[in-house]
């Protein structure tokens, strides 16, 4: 079996402003710890696939941070015209990799995700990696420790293979991301887990699920692949975007194929999806403050701070998210953050602070 | 009649930290527009007392700052070794203006007021100047706009001279700071004033005042002013202040002396007490918010923001102060500043963040 990991780089990372930038998005900064959430991820697979058989997948913005952020060489990289969701960048990373190794079998990883158990999460992706020869479309389900409305979940159906530690599933349904009452009967009923969009599958049988559910863009990739390494790559892969249709790869493939089964990871994943997931990864003090950086606080309750360089002081205020990050500070409610991006459409439409997006 | 400016420096502006910090307070940064206040107050009186009949007291470690900001000479200049309230500052500076001009009148001006009206303002310093010829002590009552319960008032008497417009009153009594309940009762009976902090007299009268009401103090000066432009002048001073009270002219002398009188002033003052100041010079937004420097807001409301060269962007929030100056961002509810203090002492208590002050 040869196992390449291919990592996910194209998100933008709006909920994270002002510390993710549209040029520098959350995947690329330093979220929590010492380096970024990318070289994380690399580093996190290596053991599995070494940095040599890791795919990059960016628009080619992202090209010099990437670049900078972790040593890599020209086959190390798939640069996207511009960002497609994640059908277009897996089936793109499929093509070359089909290419390069008839064998391909690829694990397929966001760049953003947090993941505190390592060895749990490299087991799981073997037993992934083992059923993924069989032909069969992998995904990882989470058992959810709370009833988050954050994320899509997967009705799982009996164990395929495995224990109670470690266990691949029928997969019964995909859900949309619930409500609170049916997060709370997801979690009391059991049997569900949350949606991590990470994959394991041969390259080859990800490219037949294009063929049969994304014909038009399988056909496209089949062209494109055909000018790889000739002088007209470059136009093709622009013809090849232009056209290509800007889905997830659960909505394409994942809930209309049959071929699929669910690894039911025993690892801490998160997504981290917004700043009120800081809480779940840093201490907090006695009033339930988490910081980031220099803070000092008094009568202050359940704030979340993060700053880079200067210190935040907090006097008197509860239930806000307060980020300094360069030239921006960000005051929000906890509550309001869902109208970060409304606030960034704000600040894109004025002349005078565009830049700072 | 030879008229002086005395324009007192050592206040050390904690209540508007960060952007005020120990080495440069409120009277030597740019609170509203483009000067310093402390250049606002120089060049606001300057019709009256052109500069080099300014005198700026100061402790010596605003040295620096004040010459950055102003062109003085020596004898505009008078250092304290160190703070000591505004009785010890007042004598100080007499000692040295009866020296330099037996007739001198001194205009004492807080450096860090804010006054709008300025045609107003000199013509209530004319009358007040008039006035300490015939020996009186002359403060200013500001006619109160507000039931404010951060200032000091005066209870006016009868008029001695003036119509509507400008008058000099008899003073029936000074008040403290009230509650809100006596605040409001000042305001509906009128015939009181904000104690404003701003006096003229003749410097032989306020020194005959010294003498009656801090005979030691004024036995101490009269010893440091045999020693002015002698080899001996800086370690007297040095004594002096030693042995200085640390007391305010207004408890010392002016509660205490009969020969008062009060000019009611026809001018907007304000004494820039905290941040909550802003409200009054700036112009606000719809939602009450009001901003210097870049802000955004979304679902902001009467929030008050000061940035020098960053962003900032509230998001869902409200009632809350929001300043960015240097390596600090303070964020506070505004009905808590009064614990700035507070906060501040815990800032000077931790090695890695005292350097915030």
């Amino acid at each position: 079996m040869s196992l390449y990991a291919v990592i996910l780089c194209g998100g933008r990372g709006e909920r994270f402003w002002p510390k993710s930038r549209r040029a520098l998005p959350k995947q690329f900064i330093k979220m929590i710890g010492d380096r970024s959430m990318t070289q994380e991820t690399s580093e996190r697979i290596t053991r599995l696939c070494p940095q040599d058989r890791q795919v990059f997948v960016a628009p080619v913005r992202f090209g010099p941070t990437l670049r900078r952020q972790l040593r890599l060489k020209a086959r190390n990289l798939v640069f996207e015209p511009m960002g497609r969701n994640t059908a277009p960048a897996i089936g793109l990373a499929a093509t070359y990799l089909a290419r390069r190794d008839p064998d391909a079998t690829m694990v397929v990883l966001p760049a953003d995700h947090l993941i505190d158990n390592r060895a749990a999460f490299l087991r799981a992706v073997r037993l992934a990696a083992r059923l993924a020869q069989d032909g069969l479309l992998v995904t990882f389900g989470i058992p959810p420790a709370r009833p988050d409305t954050g994320y899509g979940y997967i009705q799982l159906g009996d164990a395929i293979v495995g224990n109670e530690g470690l266990s691949a599933h029928r997969v019964l349904g995909f859900r949309e991301k619930p409500d609170a009452a049916t997060a709370a009967r997801y979690l009391a009923e059991g049997g569900y887990a949350w949606n991590s969009g990470m994959f394991v599958w041969r390259a080859d049988v990800i490219l037949a699920a294009f063929r049969e559910f994304l014909p038009e863009f399988h056909r496209a990739l089949g062209q494109f692949g055909a000018t790889i390494d000739t002088g007209k790559e470059k136009a093709a892969l622009d013809r090849l975007y232009r056209k290509a249709p800007s889905v997830s790869i659960d909505y394409a493939i994942m809930e209309k194929a049959r071929n699929i089964a669910a690894v039911r990871g025993s690892f801490d994943w998160d997504d981290v999806g917004s700043w009120l997931a800081l809480e779940r990864h840093v201490k907090g003090d006695q009033d339930g403050n988490v910081a980031q950086g220099k803070c000092v606080t008094r009568d202050a309750l359940r704030c979340i701070v993060d700053t880079d360089c200067g210190a935040v002081a907090l006097l008197g205020v509860k239930d806000l998210v307060v980020v300094r990050s360069g030239d921006a500070v960000l005051v929000a409610h906890r509550e309001a953050l869902a109208g970060l991006k409304d606030l960034l459409a704000l600040i894109a439409g004025r002349k005078e602070t565009k830049g700072l997006l």
